[in-house]
């Protein structure tokens, strides 16, 4: 018998990745490294070939599937190790024949360009650069020719997002890592989606693929076996040894978000959240936002800073006393960062805005 | 207030992998997936750049130096997700310039002998396929001018194991997945050491990979940049966002190790397993094992069968009745497979032996 596991103190977690899960994930998460399905093991010392994890994995994938309203006729679902990072590296490796073309939005988008670039002929269609990646770019022109458009649909660190995804004649390949399933999206307008799973859909450690079948076949021959997506499909994400427990745990997560009536009630609940803390932003005259359009400002990671950057201490000592967590901006950038994943309840960021008057009732 | 989590049956574990990891890392894993290190937040929901989780990748770096007995000033300690699949790629890829040695001695070294054909020039040294890779080569000349010489150190699907290791003039780079900390070898006559964790050290989802700095010096450019290893050695295994619960349970099944005396305390205990269930097998008038040459047996993974085959589910209800588990051979070998990994205890072979006698009595 264990002793009883509790948090004692509820903190408002607004980490910018790995981020906030369901309570209910991470008790279930905790049961199951302890005693998993009732076999008397652990989730952490069974086989992956046994039938209670081939389960998981396929309720895994099935769940993205149903969430995104898609049919395993046209797509696939796989889940791989070593993170988004190794996506922007395969991506090119099965799919660059003549030409990609790129949107740079940030960091994150930067680097899925520099892999590109090792591998093949890069376009960049269009770029935020020029001011710091504080907008989305619009009007631009994306040639007919491109193998695919690879773009980022939401920037963590500099809190932009995509609130509408361009119109293309060639495969749309995106990386959603940080927004996936926080809002409703036509997934059909896409030839492949990525996300590490450790913002909205689970903890670090496993990312998750979503393929349409027409691109997989374009995808180039004799190529490394662990780094070819028709390998992963084949076997069903099975090839070797998946990174069994984040995959149990996304699947939690995916099942929480469709029990608490799926992605467009999860959207509705992420609107809110960010509506509430950016008019709080906008009308505090303490802080300011830091995001050039507000119309590209992100839902997910709620970027500002204080007007004065001398009451920072002052303000972050408020903040702690609240048991708020993570809101400091990302060390590129510095400033606060909100982010405000699935699984952080509207009481958390009523609680942040309540400091943030407290502090201008004092300060002002 | 969580309800407490119990297994009500103790099980014995000889699962092949995902294998055994000790009741204490079991329970210290789930109270982490509530509470960690009192921040009353998960470890799945907390940024891998906190202190508190900066200090466990650096635990888990440091006790690997430290069970090997070598230096930081001479060796590097990554951990990478994508299983030690990923390496059967990364190895050539970084360092196969003119030609590498491998030696054959499964289905393992296969796949990483395919991985490096692809990449270039390979020249296999030595194989034990002609006779079912039923014992370990011996009596082979290596070639001085190889970029390097890659085996396997233990064959869990054949339950073969290099008793000792080649001595030669070239980088000597070994896949240690199951059979790492299991017993003393000297690492200086290794220059990569790599390791899946679901064996040995940890759950699945992580890979432990031990470079000594002459053969890292020696790696090429202009690489993918999460396929090459200076990426994870510059940044501390943080170059992304790393798997951050395994490597939790890596480190926490490490201290393990440490505390109940290191390596060599559990070669003990691996030897006195092994040998028992050998001579149990060899004594016993039901059964027979399957390794050709006795002095190859892996202590690892002791494979054997019935002399009669259709006594198999006689035999099957009554180890199932004894609340052993994972015993059935690989799927591509048939029979019986008892994986005797560091964790698991004495006692749980003390039961199997039992079964066995049983059998041997009812039967012979």
């Amino acid at each position: 018998m264990l002793t009883p596991i509790s948090k004692h103190v509820k903190m408002h977690n607004f980490s910018a990745g790995p981020g906030i899960l369901p309570e209910e994930v991470l008790e279930e998460a905790a049961k199951a490294c302890i005693n998993f399905d009732h076999l008397n093991l652990s989730l952490l010392e069974i086989s992956h070939r046994s039938k209670n994890y081939e389960k998981v994995m396929e309720e895994a994938r099935q769940l993205v599937l149903e969430l995104f309203q898609v049919s395993n006729d046209e797509y696939e679902v796989i889940y791989l190790g070593g993170g988004a990072s190794l996506q922007f590296a395969m991506i090119p490796y099965n799919f660059l024949k003549t030409k990609a073309g790129y949107i740079n939005t940030g960091v994150w988008a930067s680097k899925a360009i520099k892999e590109a670039k090792l591998l093949g002929n890069v376009q960049i269609i269009a770029s935020s650069e020029d001011k710091k990646f504080g907008y989305i770019p619009k009007n631009y022109i994306v040639p007919d020719d491109l193998d695919y458009l690879h773009i980022t649909s939401n920037n963590t660190i500099y809190g932009t997002q995509y609130k509408a995804f361009p119109d293309v004649n060639v495969p749309l390949i995106c990386d959603m890592s940080s927004d996936i399933f926080s809002r409703e999206i036509d997934a059909r307008n896409f030839s492949l989606i990525y996300a590490g799973a450790q913002k909205n859909i689970g903890p670090a450690g496993a990312t998750m693929v979503i393929i349409r079948k027409d691109l997989l076949e374009k995808s180039k021959s004799n190529l490394l076996t662990m780094l070819d997506y028709k390998t992963h499909v084949k076997a069903g994400s099975m090839f070797n040894t998946p990174p069994v427990f984040p995959v149990y745990v996304i699947m939690l997560t995916l099942r929480w978000i469709k029990k608490i009536g799926g992605v467009s009630a999860i959207e509705k609940r992420n609107e809110e959240k960010a509506r509430l803390l950016y008019e709080e932003i906008d009308r505090n005259c303490m802080f300011e936002g830091t995001v050039i359009s507000k119309e590209d400002r992100s839902n997910m990671n709620v970027c500002f800073r204080l007007k004065n950057k001398l009451l920072e201490s002052e303000f972050d000592n408020m903040w702690k006393d609240a048991n708020i967590s993570g809101i400091r901006g990302h060390r590129d950038v510095g400033g606060y960062r909100a982010s405000l994943y699935n699984a952080l309840p509207v009481e958390s960021v009523k609680v942040l805005i309540n400091v943030m008057q407290e502090f201008e009732k004092k300060n002002a």
